[in-house]
């Protein structure tokens, strides 16, 4: 952490200042420029938090972080790619692994065909959602344990790995009884408590990025699954909020290759919730593909306009097979099998 | 909800959008243009996650909703302001009432000290963090439940009720207990299951806006907790999130003139937060009074360069009395009493 | 447009509305539904700017557009693909267009090497910088005239067209003197009176999209273009502003498939700008190209360390001679070439 | 300039940087952590553009400024309160200043009405469109020269100083033969050639804050203004954009004090096109006033719902007047006068 004093700080206010820092159990390390005197806290910044309470000295103009915040997500802590293994899945290695289903499971025939549909077109995982966050209290909610059994059947008729949502602490076990693999929603991301309790789960997390979480919080966010002992985290990129109002989020592709700069562990985007519009899905799947994603997860539905939920980015199954197609070719040039 | 079809759409498509429309309960109302035919859903919206589902048809071009989703939040059921008790306390009336104390709950002596000193500069409410959402798994996460009790003992002490943090569903009872107001953080404005569950609680709420809430979403999950049978809602502005890096946050002040057109719901200003820098929060609460907000919330601390958490944003007690001084003065000017 | 009533509302205030709507020479159609009535305006929307006076009437609750404001720009004006030629290089077809050379012409050394490496590489088109927006007084402010000098001999030693950025309506005669492309920047993509100027001028138009500015304000600027009689218009999209800082601007990909649905314009994608470092181009240059860009615009640099301006973002040679190695892989997996 | 260097950069590579660093002209200053070298460049930054280039180092990590980019705008340079004296009112002192007038002038009696109006209503400053930007090409673009002399014979009738928008360099020395005070708007905030030109015209600049620019941006412009040799500058906060849809931009009143913080200039707040709606513009004046504006700035129109421009947000006379009586009591209580 660098501390930016204002002009004209005394030295004693610059003493008070190492002291603070050397409390902390941290090097100070003055540098008295022409217009400022900086000073450096070196050593493990595990206290940083405390460290940030400097700001509220008068001398002090600014902090800067030198250090990314996190530890155990990063490539300085481990140079090679995390591959999350799910029954037999891997994901994070040279495939690009497809997670497909529908948003909502809303009835045994409806979650069977698109089941079926999806496993024909390819995808290695199927995904569905038991318990759905809404904005509108009046909106479907999901079938709840219900749909939980419904996926677990699922994946027995299929043999695809499930992917659910589990929206609280206290779903946790019942939502890893049946899945694969936890995901945390996008209005999620933030919920620490969850994070911890999944944390501790044993289960793979597919933890999806919030609408307005920097890479940086994403990358804290995983690091506190990974602290609470839990190496299996797969980050997905799923669009963020922006001023443009002509898609639904602004799918950030940009984090892919930033992520993957940063961090070990696997990425994967969500061409469907992060437009909103299925016209938009095949082209950013294969952006997504392109810029270094290690996997993709589309919403899909036998009929999109009769759906409890999301109909307006789901793909018919005839779209997911086509789309799967074009991917594997899109793959192949880029050096990865789908 | 207006449905905008596509140029060229046939009779047979426009027909089949009208029975759907129809299977929903609703009337459909169809308006042929010159570059467009437009159908009107007319009737309840209380299927609106339903019709939206019409938007996957080939037909269909857009969907624009007229009606705002929410209903028991909105000025339309109810005209007349809400004034939200509390221990004697209205919120939401003439009077502006003053919420401070500091982000967390560090010890006895800190918070007897910041209690006495809001107390004396004319604070109504007591707040105080024991359970804190951070970023980072290795910051100072709060003393939990010894820190509900360190409040209980500040509110027997200074008479001030007190409000603070519920982060998880299970532990809304506990915090009930010791808590005159809940306060769901802006990490879980759409945290729905906590909102179900302080929709129960009979006690007051304090619901902060998310950084990336829309007002219709913050008034959406004020919906979940008024549809729960909880009519004290108190709404709070704390900043959004936007490109601009010199506050922590964009405290969008514009909200408050906005919800009070859109809901009869009381809404706070949070200044400490919303700038994340102390020397902002005494321009800003003196804006958020003059453009109608029915409360203010501040953080204090004796000592804001030690804390373990937010100094940063933090007012000194000093500092805070001289602000309350300055609000007296200004609320008198709007006619309003504080 | 729409025009939404408040609830309420008499029939003399509807009256007044419709009275209105057809002084603008266009038709009224009312619909009273249970809870708002709304009125249609329907007819040409040329006086859409004049319609929108209707929202300061007290009984107006808000006005929804219905028709994109664009016309030209837009696909019901023309259905197929516009292919803007230059000098024998087509943008827009089945080829993709590979754009690049330095942000700014520094000295003629500087140029041959650069030009000379991207031609190597297999670029189509030259770019390269005269005059320069800079938001410090003190950075560099470009060559000037003397730059367009260097690109024009540039031209002439590798056959590749020049593209260059024009700033003042009063400078698009000299630069259209020596330029194939005249860009419009970022920071004119709202300059409405550059817009009109290069409208005139002639030559084939690189308009990039502005920081703030939407697709449909985007399509709006290109409008100007073309109602003043120029239809050789690219669009350029070059990363928006956002609340994230790991890139210096959110590349926003998503517009390239939007601007596809909407407009028959080619689109090309600037990876440099849009992510502001080197190590992000190469996999964003591939998911622009995945996601259908119709080009590709790239900053490149002997010697990234040294230039005037924005060497962060600058391909070396021998990196801009394997991503196009890459790409040419990656176009024919697209059933493109380059 | 803070350079913090990669983990296990060689100390050939430090010294390389180090003597780039000099090479400037600039000293070196080398700080080695446990985690990472930094190296401090110290001395003047003038030549910032330069050292930024550094960035393209395989060795550099990331590059931190320390110094804010401006100077002449800068409190370190004027630590005293600029006053801009327009025909005899200042603006900066502890005098609130109110600017009032039509979008656009669009008629003679049009423009005598609302000047007339706002003089009785007590502005110091008649404000109205000559040239207009507009989004679309088909929407009234202001009566140009001929606005400018009904302008001119308004203030011959009121007394009132004139402010006026300019949209291209060699316009200004017409608009400042009419002008009192020349606004550059939030499309132009960063049109550097338009901003030279205003700061060799010798006439007072309204300078409005672009919809996408940062503070630090924006006291930028205004630098370009002050170096051109033009000390009157006053800035104008009038929204960005952010994903918040229910105001037309997101008026951003903590511009207010952080300019106030870092710069001498005078602040005004634009409440009309910051919000888009007149039902706001009373509180947000209020608001604006509260967090130490130095002025106010209006749309003010006879009948709103008939101009040819921005009649949504649009205050008619006696709503102005009710405002002012309510700002002059507020002012009052802020001990100011208005």
């Amino acid at each position: 952490m660098i501390i930016v004093l204002k002009p004209g700080t005394s030295d004693v206010d610059v003493e008070d200042v190492c002291r603070r820092i050397g409390d902390l159990g941290l090097q100070a390390h003055v540098s008295r420029g022409e217009q400022r005197t900086i000073i450096g806290a070196i050593g493990d910044d595990r206290f940083k938090a405390r460290l940030q309470a400097l700001e509220a000295l008068d001398c002090v103009e600014s902090m800067v972080p030198i250090l990314q915040p996190f530890k155990l997500a990063s490539r300085e802590v481990r140079a090679a790619d995390t591959i999350v293994e799910v029954n037999g899945v891997g994901i994070g290695g040279s495939r690009v692994v497809v997670m497909a289903g529908p948003c909502s499971v809303e009835s045994p025939e409806q979650l069977r065909t698109v089941a079926e549909g999806v496993k024909a077109g390819g995808a290695h995982i199927l995904r569905g959602g038991a318990f759905k966050p809404r904005s509108s209290p009046y909106a479907f909610q999901g079938l709840e344990e219900a749909g939980l059994r419904l996926l677990a059947e699922a994946r027995k008729a299929t043999g695809l790995p499930i992917v659910t949502e589990v929206l609280e602490p206290d779903k946790v076990g019942l939502v890893a009884e049946y899945a694969d693999i936890l995901q945390i929603g996008a209005r999620n991301t933030q919920n620490f408590s969850l994070l911890k309790e999944v944390g501790q789960s044993g289960r793979p997390v597919l933890l999806k990025r919030g609408m307005a979480t920097t890479i940086k919080e994403f990358l804290l966010s995983a690091e506190y699954i990974l602290a609470g002992g839990n190496p299996n985290v797969i980050l997905c990129e799923r669009g963020i909020r922006t001023f443009e109002t002509s898609t639904r989020f602004t799918l950030d592709l940009n984090a892919v290759p930033v992520i993957k700069k940063l961090s070990h562990l696997p990425v994967v985007v969500d061409p469907s919730h992060g437009t909103g519009h299925w016209e938009y899905v095949a082209p950013m799947a294969k952006a997504g593909l392109a810029c270094g994603a290690d996997g993709l997860i589309f919403a899909a539905h036998q009929k999109p306009a009769e759906p409890l939920s999301d109909g307006a980015q789901s793909l018919k199954p005839e779209k997911f097979v086509r789309l799967m197609g074009e991917l594997r070719v899109l793959a192949e040039a880029l050096r990865r099998t789908l």
